[in-house]
């Protein structure tokens, strides 16, 4: 790596700024002095190796309480790249992505995991920026009876791990219907439920109502033997709303898996999970995917731009952030990761008592202004100079 | 200034960082490579040195359109310190603040500003950590006509600026009650309306329930010549409902005068308001107080630690941020600042036309959810394993 060349944040600001300064940047910028690593066996970093992912892995800590014993679990999230070509038979897209994310799902299992989160999509490409409904319509599959939900019964049965598979759903039960669901397998390798994307995007590359609807299935909380888990899938996360529904159903956990890109997003990326995690007093899981996707018909990107058969890099970045607004690095904004977060769950409860977020929430006021606001002769509350 | 010495974020990135990646450390931090400086002219610069004030300035552009024309505006923040000990007489603490923001607000003319906003209760030390009422109360003073409302009416049409001056409000109307207000004065020096802080904190030192109550005056948005404008009082920055009620509302510009301090809240500084930005596809302007206030008698801060007579700096830093997601570096840590931020408010119906956040915010569903919640008997959407 040459020194004058930006790889990433965490990168720029570990080789250039002096051990005691970095201290007091990374108070401000990721909310404490030390990034509190956490420490695996020796099994799961060669097995990480072996596999080629990066391994990382931090602490979150709680106070000790009297009443309650810690609740302590390892919640880890996949980024990763489509390697195979999208021009190959789907179901050999599919099965290369099944397997590759099997194999680190062993290392994942070594690292003692016991929830984790795969990015939006998963098994696919993200193939929604070409507009065209074949042939990836073909990637979309049974949430509950699918090939990829039933491979991952057996993993998470396997690995006594709780796993979260964002896929492409289709719904034979309703005329074939299309989704962008997050199926919820428990760590006994039973289906739990799925939940459906709530906000759908149509910007830029993004054209993601040509193929799927908001949501029908509200803010499920899944509870979980690893505690109470949600997910707010991917354009979701530009919405403080639905994030706030989750917390009022009670999650301590919400994963956000997506796949987004730099030119769009990436200075939006560490401000809106991070501030989820503060406003509702839980974790937030970031997941973005990695790699470039080469599509096999030019497309264009709906910004006065020429065709073209890629809109460029996902630039991974995935991280945790805690409700006490500490959060870890960054994932690699290129390479295959796993990282894992050590946190005690306890601190959900221990933050919403210090700072009182849900006391003060003031909910019947916005209950009350929101069925205002709706009404289709709704005036602005606008003052004006007499 | 030592080399080694941590002063600020930005004076660190900058003092280490080298130029090249540097711009793509505030690509990602800041949401643009450069900070589009705003220059000058000689007699601003000039006068904020005589006055003792740093004056920085930053611009933030937007498409030229066909059938608007720019909507440029110059919105300024202060951010200072208390520097009269808090043992004075109470009116002469106060007019000493009075002087002290009169001259800021010379400086503030000469740089054109058209919009300006102070920090919270800037009439006074912030000095609900103390809890007790004598003989803080005696700050209060009318909205609409006590003598800071009279004062800044008249600079207000002095130098064709709307104030917005954020006080600690008595309201003899109704029964001598305190309210933590911002006053909104229109450029023709005409006292537009208030608004009420809508939520009031109760941690650590700012124990500010125990003075007033929360807001009973909705969201309001000030159409004022340069925009319309609206104010979240300090905590309520960590309420995103807030944000977007004022967005509902159609603010543009939206103030978020505060004081807090560094171990509370400094890691979460950068993130609320920016988000808020984000989300609402509208201008925050974030402005903290400077200085360490030392009050008469020792007080504890809730913590398990000893009795004292201050609780530590406010941190200054503040900054503004664009709908766009890109933001201003932050005025210092410790140096009272005037921030003048040149914007063409444009950019607001530009950025939600392109992310398109109003169009798939789907209220009607949170309304729904809301008012479902808030009902007693309600039971969050929980999925256990079968």
């Amino acid at each position: 790596m040459s020194d004058s060349k930006f790889v990433s944040l965490d990168d720029t600001l570990q080789r250039h700024i002096p051990p005691e300064e970095l201290r007091e940047v990374k108070r401000i910028l990721y909310g404490r002095e030390d990034d509190h690593p956490l420490t695996f066996s020796e099994e799961a970093t060669s097995l990480a190796k072996e596999v080629g992912v990066e391994l990382k892995g931090y602490v979150f800590t709680a106070r000790k309480e009297d009443l309650r014993r810690p609740r302590i679990v390892r919640v880890g999230l996949i980024q990763n790249s489509v390697d195979i070509p999208t021009t190959a038979p789907i179901h050999v897209q599919r099965d290369a992505l099944h397997e590759k994310v099997s194999n680190i799902l062993r290392v994942a299992s070594a690292a003692g995991v016991n929830v984790i989160c795969f990015q939006e999509a998963w098994t696919m490409p993200f193939a929604f920026c070409t507009r065209e409904k074949f042939p990836w319509c073909e990637f979309a599959e049974d949430a509950e009876s699918g090939p990829t939900t039933k491979l991952m019964k057996e993993l998470a049965k396997q690995y006594n791990m709780v796993i979260i598979s964002p896929i492409l759903e289709r719904d034979p039960n309703h005329n074939d219907t299309l989704w962008n669901t997050a199926v919820v397998i428990s760590n006994n390798g039973n289906y739990m439920g799925k939940h459906r994307k709530n906000h759908i995007p149509r910007v830029g590359d993004f054209n993601e109502s040509t193929y799927y609807y908001e949501s029908d299935t509200g803010h499920p909380v899944f509870e979980t033997q690893f505690g109470r888990i949600a997910i707010n899938i991917c354009y979701g996360r530009h919405h403080p709303q639905n994030w706030m529904m989750f917390g009022l159903n009670g999650a301590e956990i919400v994963f956000n898996p997506s796949a987004t890109i730099g030119a769009l997003s990436e200075p939006l990326w560490s401000i809106e999970a991070r501030n989820a995690a503060i406003a509702n007093s839980y974790f937030t899981v970031a997941i973005n995917r990695v790699g470039t996707e080469v599509f096999p018909n030019e497309f264009t990107s709906a910004n006065g731009q020429p065709a073209h058969k890629d809109f460029g890099p996902f630039y991974g970045s995935s991280y945790v952030a805690a409700p006490d607004g500490s959060r870890t690095p960054s994932l690699s904004r290129d390479k295959d990761g796993l990282l894992v977060a050590e946190m005690d769950l306890n601190l959900c409860r221990q933050v919403k008592d210090f700072w009182g977020f849900p006391m003060t929430q003031r909910l019947p006021l916005y209950a009350e202004s929101l069925a205002k606001v709706v009404r289709s002769d709704y005036k602005p509350q606008l003052v004006r100079e007499n």
